[in-house]
């Protein structure tokens, strides 16, 4: 019989979502008359933006039309839509980023996921913990995880990210290939400064590693001194790849449009010690294995960036950022110590009295019936901690809060 | 410094398009007064039919409205399209598929590329010559390939398809674990019976393969007799994957959509000869490397199974079924054997006294100014062959095979 890729055995069961879900079940059904709100989720509540709905409304019937039909369409994306991006995310702020160093995807999950396939199998690959999933998971899957003991991967690098450092991860004292940051992070809701962010850079420089910096919420990042891309760090576009997302910067979910950026600088070598450039590699791989983003999609991503699309998905950001004050505020009257938040979607709480997250997501269910997430499924290190995210609506991120606060004794 | 996967330096470059590119572009700047007219391209040129046009504008008007707004949808794709497809693509046929069988994507060109992930390293691999190249290049970049030497990669089990054998492929004498079939065929416009399609179904059930069966390419069979799935042959369901795409069929090759079956039957083995589902393995890889296909774009591709949606697309279908026809006759009348064009949008000629497909290339541009695809692009096998599409205009469809008829010297 055709064998398996073996190393999906190694995958540890990602049953974070399903068991919440299980748990939210069996308490409505034991209490159906208490009405559960979610702070859990990592999806959006606002509709997407009339200038993106018109854009559509117009890019779809340009597809019905013989003269204004769009087929197949570059697998890097649209000139219109990568241009839109260097001059307004990367020009604007001052990073020499050019088009064809941009490349429009179907989603930063996607293309996180599979970038990996580029670097050789044998790669040391460094992560923070807590970390989103996807990038451990990918790693295992393609065989750079080791075995699995004691509740970690004996070949990844893991970077604690703690109270005690500000959930900022600390340099590694080994060698490292390839180092996944978030920031601002998911889950912690910590963002990286231009001296912390600098220092990783050096890192890389130093150690020829890649640096795959996840950057999908830099929307909400309010401090104006606090970096948006890693490339504004100088020599960032000799080791680093940025992944961006429209998903939480203009609702884009379930509309599905992101984008990656490979400086043509940054280089691979090969077992014989030339040297080949990334971007190259990874047009090769988008041209092989994907077809491009659907042209109305495309046509939405670009009305992001017209000045009507700004000042409406600006409008969206600042109600979730207030929705993160909103539930800081609530967390803080009632004595818990909370984190992130302010550069955020996410808040990053630690447990009182240091019960473990999942005792506190049975508490917090069963008190104030708000649903967050345990912070002991991102990782080892998210042990004692929980997150909740300002994606609800501003009403009932209201009603949560205030259901927080009626608990005092927490 | 990092060092890349080294199977990306087996990849031979595909220089095919860019290549004809490069002629065509060369010969218009040698003749501004003729007009060139394009028969090689596989993208369709019919815009999208109203029932989908009115279907996207449906969806995007719901993805401005709070209530009605869509953010992420499960990864596999919404139950309404999954079951459409079910009902109207399998068991109107008789055939038992179920929709969480189904798993609804961006692009067949993903599914087929991604799904040899799923298999060990060491999985024999083997590929119809001609052969769309991204079965193979994907396994090359995966490491199967073994060394490229004198046209071939040692590993691959080449299965000739050639004017002698009726461009049937034949059952390998040795044992393979995958095995890439494409009926009716891209490039040869090849469509396998029940009962060819059968023999393949029993060699995999006797080596305990895996069939990856791609029928893009099925709603353009004209003869009632021949199979649109492979899973109308008994005992498939254990042996083989499905891709299917709306590209050819509905005219989304801008638009974005197509689904995989992976019935639940079908099994793989680990090292100690345990067994694992095909389809829980590859629900594992898309939930974790993919994040779904716009809720917008699934609304379009469920109108494609309204009555209205059947009736506007097959008509689209027909138009092209008849330039096919068109292209046939001209090709015949010059004196060419042609191959292909009757439950196929391909049609494969041979070229005449034997001169070689970028001679015939050259002699057809300049004299006919008619542009094809060498057949020698797309594998060995195909050297001494040409492929033109139907999937240009009607108008300029005729055109161009007026222009082939009044050659009349070939």
């Amino acid at each position: 019989m055709t064998q398996l890729n073996e190393n999906y055995l190694r995958l540890q069961g990602s049953y974070l979502f399903s068991t919440i879900a299980q748990r939210v079940r069996a308490y409505k059904e034991a209490h159906p008359q208490s009405p559960v709100i979610s702070l859990g989720i990592g999806d959006v509540s606002q509709p997407l933006v009339p200038a993106v709905v018109e854009a559509l409304r117009q890019a779809s019937a340009e597809m019905g039309q013989i003269e204004t039909f769009h087929g197949y369409g570059p697998e890097q994306g649209y000139e219109f839509l990568r241009q839109a991006i260097a001059t307004h995310d990367y020009q604007a702020r001052g990073i020499e980023i050019t088009p064809d160093e941009i490349f429009v995807s179907d989603g930063a999950k996607s293309d996180v996921a599979n970038f990996q396939e580029l670097f050789s199998q044998e790669s040391v690959v460094a992560l923070q913990d807590p970390v989103y999933p996807v990038y451990l998971d990918t790693n295992v899957m393609a065989g750079r995880s080791g075995a699995f003991e004691n509740g970690r991967f004996e070949k990844i690098v893991y970077l604690p990210c703690t109270e005690e450092n500000g959930f900022v991860p600390q340099l590694p004292r080994q060698h490292v290939d390839i180092i996944y940051l978030c920031s601002p992070n998911n889950p912690t809701g910590a963002t990286l400064t231009k001296e912390q962010l600098t220092a990783w850079v050096q890192y890389a420089q130093e150690h020829k590693s890649i640096i795959l910096f996840d950057s999908a919420y830099e929307a909400y990042i309010s401090q104006p001194q606090l970096p948006h891309s890693i490339f504004e760090i100088a020599g960032a576009d000799q080791v680093a790849v940025e992944f961006r997302s429209f998903s939480k910067t203009a609702g884009f979910t379930g509309t599905r449009c992101a984008y990656t950026v490979v400086p043509k600088k940054v280089q691979l070598r090969d077992s014989i010690g030339n040297n080949k450039p990334l971007n190259a590699l990874w047009l090769r791989r988008q041209t092989t294995k994907f077809n491009g983003v659907p042209y109305i999609i495309q046509r939405a991503a670009q009305a992001v960036y017209c000045v009507q699309g700004q000042a409406q998905i600006k409008k969206v950001i600042a109600l979730y950022q207030q929705n993160a004050q909103v539930i800081l505020q609530a967390l803080r009257e009632v004595g818990l110590t909370a984190f992130g938040g302010e550069n955020a979607p996410y808040i990053w709480l630690k447990t009182p009295q240091g019960i473990s997250s999942w005792e506190f997501f049975d508490l917090l269910l069963q008190k104030a019936q708000v649903v967050g997430t345990p912070g002991v499924g991102f990782g080892q290190c998210g042990e004692g901690y929980f997150r909740l995210t300002a994606f609800n609506t501003p009403s009932l991120t209201k009603q949560a809060a205030q259901r927080i606060c009626s608990l005092k004794t927490l």
